[in-house]
């Protein structure tokens, strides 16, 4: 088989965002796969991810290059040993159909593609979400950094996101007290489904006054994905030694990094509340990647995690899937099948 | 001796502050000092303290309360074996000039009073500041939250109070390069002579762009004591794994609990950098105080650590003291002398 006559399609980033993301920033262009030299191999997307992350590291990529992000690939031709002909990759591919990788990081910022095994209990867009980078950021952001214990406290911003619903989960089962935000009321709904103790409509309730009622002991971990005032207010109601994993900043991504948003300052409550605050990167834990993955795959196949999907049809509907998830429209994990 | 006769002066808070702190703000007081019971002792205030907490903590304290600080004494009467007449003490003992301990702390906000050892090396009033609870802020709050390494830079605000001065004396015995912000060029050509290697002017400087100047290669370490603006700037300047030990939040003191300022939110850059900011109080280290003093006494007689004060005269004097430190008339620690 030759790939000569193949052709990928991929969307390349054409205008640097303005607000809100618009789909003419993106153009779908067709391009002829190369053939494979010694130590490549060629991959064909199934499942691409959508994340917020995508937005903030925008500024990142120049005009004319592929949109980043990771994706399901299965391996349809190779010349790499180490990468056979029909297995699956987890590989950050970017915005592409078809990708030729020689098994390495195309940079430093990314890493390696890494094999998944198909297993008949679990779907393989999980390995974008809960038993990915999604899955670990959960997994490491809040263990590592809000160690929470039984009893405590813990609010979740963007809860209804993949990483917010699901550190959510991990707080019940180590026995906490779950306070989740999120902004409209089918979440919420959702949200209580999982069993979480407390849902706040961010774009309805009073914050202040909710947390007051939910919260009269105080919070003793934030799980923050939001950023901005919503957080300011949270972090204000700390218990001493509290603990905030900063995990994204989604209230800001759309701001220009010149006319960054202004909130109330949070020195107050972090000097007086003898508060730490830590913000990461998830591939800050490459070294134990798979501790992440297999104990989230242990909870799934339990039936003590539950990973909601908003999957959208059409290697062509990326920017709208992208826009969607950014405008607050998904449930869990946002991810467009080919 | 009998002490019945005997009156001693205090300053009560009879209007919460609006703003920043006024003088009728305070009432001065005199009262008749009371018989001693067994387990007392009365100690006379030779220094006290003023500090920015002060006004900080200000909300906690009841209208007709004694102002709360800290002082040093001797010893002038006793029914308590373990502090003798004659002996010197510290104790958060507040605005007052003469005071009736059991020894033990008033309430569990405070640490118990605790001897002082009369040193010929070293001025009593040092245990106010360097040897004291400002000192032990600079030691454990440098040392263990920013973590510093040989080579990194350190940016310190508030660097020419006694906080601020005595974390940069130390970054620069770590070997660090230390950029120190204050707010008139007396203060920043006393911070040059202390070895600080790049002074900028908050009042006059654009911080963001002498940032940019003074460490290219971006900022390692932050001991922040003002929060606000000043401090988005420079946490935007931070590289990756960068630590902030959140001392104080001077800039916001005057400001009501209600009516907090904005500035610019650090979320994003907390995520990016994946920073740790940790506010703390320095009672945290209170089973290590011993520690902190030691090493700060040796420094002191090796003549690594310069240690400057700004000392008033007189017991009334003190609202005056207080509000000159507020408003950043102070180099170093302020004291009043009674």
């Amino acid at each position: 088989m030759t790939s000569n006559k193949m052709k990928s399609k991929k969307f390349i980033f054409v205008r640097n965002f303005d607000g809100i993301p618009k789909e003419e920033d993106f153009k779908l262009v067709e391009e002829v796969i190369l053939d494979l030299q010694q130590g490549e191999f060629l991959a064909k997307a199934i499942y691409l991810s959508i994340d917020p992350y995508m937005r903030a590291y925008s500024s990142r990529i120049r005009l004319g290059e592929t949109m980043i992000g990771s994706q399901v690939a299965i391996i349809i031709e190779s010349k790499n040993e180490n990468f056979p002909t029909g297995s699956y990759v987890l590989g950050q591919f970017g915005w592409t159909t078809h990708f030729i990788s020689n098994g390495t990081a195309q940079d430093v910022t990314l890493y390696p593609p890494y094999l998944i095994e198909k297993d008949e209990q679990i779907s393989l867009s999980l390995y974008l979400g809960a038993l990915g980078r999604t899955g670990n950021s959960a997994y490491f952001g809040f263990l590592e950094l809000c160690k929470p214990r039984s009893g405590e406290t813990v609010v979740i911003s963007g809860a209804a996101g993949a990483v917010g619903s699901h550190v959510g989960q991990i707080a019940k089962m180590k026995g906490c007290y779950v306070i989740a935000i999120a902004g409209n009321q089918e979440k919420l709904n959702w949200l209580k489904s999982l069993g979480f103790d407390y849902v706040i409509n961010y774009k309805l309730d009073n914050i202040r006054s909710e947390l007051t009622k939910a919260a009269p002991r105080g919070i003793d971990c934030y799980f923050d994905n939001v950023g901005g005032e919503i957080s300011s207010v949270i972090m204000q109601h700390m218990n001493r030694y509290g603990r905030i994993a900063v995990c994204g900043s989604i209230s800001s991504y759309n701001s220009n990094a010149t006319d960054m948003p202004k909130a109330t300052i949070l020195q107050p409550t972090i000097v007086f509340n003898e508060l730490t605050v830590t913000g990461f990167i998830v591939k800050t834990w490459l070294n134990r990647w798979n501790e992440g993955i297999e104990q989230n795959a242990k909870w799934i196949k339990e039936g003590k995690l539950k990973c909601r999907e908003t999957i959208i049809d059409g290697f062509e509907n990326m920017p709208k899937a992208f826009i969607n998830m950014l405008n607050g429209g998904n449930f869990g994990k946002s991810i467009v099948k080919v």
